[in-house]
């Protein structure tokens, strides 16, 4: 494994380098692929990813937080890429053995996976909160940079449909994403950690990943004091959509039913206009910048590859991101 | 698979007998082996085995109640008779997984014994009780016999020793049982289940697994109107002691610290002592019978083969004890 991250110990001026913090904000896979190539060009302290906790929910009694499971699976090298959820490698034996019992068997949780599950539920339940429980987490899978969940308390996504209201899990896993979304909301609290608001407060720099805005990046920026600090600091956004299409997830389908009015369509300006003057810059895949021809200066806009199929695609596109920051004086 | 139980629904005379019940008090492994035997012969609304839970514990925030599953999966032919616990063929990917995060790893928790202790959890949760509970999980695993937790309430069994009072499994399997042994004692509830006393009831005969007195029945034992019930009906024991050892288990070196006055070594007679007036019969295996020599008329001693090595060993242990008990006028 190559480890070209800053070092901060070394006294040739990166040390001041290493002092720039950045933080990102994330869903599950597109977001962790980035915040994989990140992790790999920072110092660990210099990165904190806060992490969508609107998906989490209870199951077979356990604690399921399945961004943060995605974003530490990421980052640990042990995430299932081809699938897009759990680890690689992973074994059903559980799951196949609550099927005999007649338990739910909807939600696919893997044998190493349910460990992470237990624990975490264990944990919490013996006093810990989610920040907490999701740094003991990562030091058990070693990875340095820190994730923190956009919250400790219960936030939980809800989806809307025309028959009714539903669990984000209930309608993108056991309904497969197949109802169509008329509004997406928040049940829960609306106070982010102490730990995100002060991971803002020293931030030079924010950059959302490339999740889906609505349900993995709309429920952090729905948090008390959340968008008030990302105005008043340089944020950037990695567009989800490439060529028109949504790289993975129910995305599209939502665009262009939640779209605002004249911009219901799948593109990379949907995702821009829906950020409004929150971004700074957008970054999107090569040609998708011509979607912003005609648009006034707000925001920024720059191609790039933003397609991640490797790590070496992920690393390429965080070195293209910072590269950018750079130049435009964001980041030193 | 044989199927030669007693078929109800003949007319020939088989219907009385079919409506003989015998009530089975049991702990783990020897006793679940005589189970399986009984189980094979008798109709399943015939036996109804009450299960000790002293050794019920939680781990990983999930109920465990090792002699009931145990039990349950010998019924249901799933169980790991090399090993002694657990299911046959079973993996330990959560365990390892465990290891990572520094959870506790002292106890083997395999993935699909998972899914029972995490359904067991949920439907506590839930607000069923755990005689219900436990049906659930024998119609999953398809065993017709009654398997009935002794009680629904915590009924701890505690171990004294010289250096301090153990939760039973953590001296049984954190210390490998390697603690002297001063006082064996519960702490929780004397309540029986209501079905448990139901059964005892409508009970012609009363056998006693060869389990461990000390851990395994005396906590059935202690519960509130078990030992009346037994009093009024013949009750037969198998001994878990062998030409002077347990078969399996820490029950020997038990025998050498708590038995009675006089009576302190691993022998069937001690086990027939530790009863005492409770018994009507007692079986043994071939050869010990002669350690009664001397005594007087109670209780009536048989010897037999005892020692279950294959389940041919279980039907004909249980064969013979059904024989007996059919000859003494206690079983029709």
């Amino acid at each position: 494994m190559t480890n070209d991250r800053t070092n901060d110990r070394t006294d040739d001026g990166t040390e001041q380098r290493s002092e720039q913090r950045l933080v990102y904000l994330s869903g599950g896979v597109g977001g962790a692929r980035l915040a994989h190539g990140l992790n790999r060009l920072l110092a660990p302290q210099q990165l904190t990813c806060i992490v969508n906790t609107g998906d989490d929910f209870a199951h077979w009694g356990l604690q399921i937080s399945p961004d943060l499971d995605t974003m530490m699976y990421t980052l640990a090298d042990v995430a299932d890429e081809e699938r897009g959820w759990g680890l690689a490698g992973e074994t059903f034996a559980a799951l196949e053995w609550v099927k005999r019992y007649g338990g739910p068997s909807w939600f696919g949780l893997g044998d190493r996976d349910l460990a992470t599950h237990l624990m975490r539920t264990e944990w919490l339940r013996s006093g810990l909160d989610l920040t907490e429980v999701t740094q003991r987490l990562c030091s058990g899978l070693g990875v340095a940079a820190r994730l923190l969940p956009m919250t400790n308390e219960p936030c939980a996504t809800m989806i809307d449909t025309p028959s009714g209201t539903l669990d984000f899990q209930r309608w993108l896993v056991a309904e497969r994403g197949l109802p169509p979304v008329t509004r997406v909301w928040s049940r829960g609290t609306d106070q982010p950690s102490a730990q995100v608001l002060a991971a803002l407060d020293t931030a030079q720099l924010v950059i959302i990943g490339p999740s889906n805005p609505y349900v993995s990046i709309d429920p952090i920026l729905a948090l008390q004091g959340v968008r008030e600090r990302l105005a008043q600091r340089p944020v950037l956004a990695v567009s989800p959509i490439v060529h028109g299409r949504a790289i993975k997830g129910p995305l599209a389908g939502m665009l262009e039913t939640l779209g605002a009015h004249g911009q219901r369509s799948a593109s990379a300006r949907s995702v821009a206009q829906h950020y409004g003057a929150l971004l700074d810059v957008c970054v999107v895949e090569r040609g998708d910048e011509r979607e912003f021809a005609h648009d006034l200066e707000r925001p920024k806009v720059f191609a790039a590859d933003t397609w991640m199929r490797t790590r070496a695609d992920s690393r390429s596109l965080a070195q293209s991101v910072l590269t950018l920051a750079t130049e435009l004086g964001y980041w030193a």
